[in-house]
């Protein structure tokens, strides 16, 4: 078994109305920042033991199936690196 | 002026309390996944123009400082990229 860091960023799929990134985008303006877009997503960087490489990413998969992020409203990605 | 997109990742500090990270951990467990340790983010892309890399570097740190991370509680890093 070898040590993994996945890490899986969700993001909103495109349409899908994301208020807290309108309200930052918002608060950045009133600062007198100029923002053309903003967009938010939620990072999860999980450590585990796996196999191999192959298999810790199908496991974070898993997890960002079942959990992390709602296929409904949700896109996420898997990274894995070796800890 | 060139458009770039800055991802500004905001964690917290080693040490901090992130219960939100545990409940997470906890709920991954109960579904039968083995996590030894879950850290969450948030992760903001913004776009805008800057006259170049640093100029567009030096601005989103300006805004991470300024309102999306809090400098007591959390870490962050700043990647840009030409759009």
């Amino acid at each position: 078994m070898t040590a993994y860091t996945a890490t899986v960023t969700v993001r909103l799929k495109r349409g899908v109305l994301d208020p807290e990134a309108e309200t930052t985008k918002g608060a950045l303006e009133r600062l007198g920042f100029e923002v053309d877009e903003l967009r938010s997503a939620d990072r999860y960087e999980l450590d585990f033991d796996a196999a191999d490489a192959d298999a810790a990413r199908s496991r974070a998969d898993e997890m960002a199936e079942r959990l992390l992020a709602n296929p409904t409203i949700h896109d996420y990605d898997v990274d894995v690196s070796e800890r």
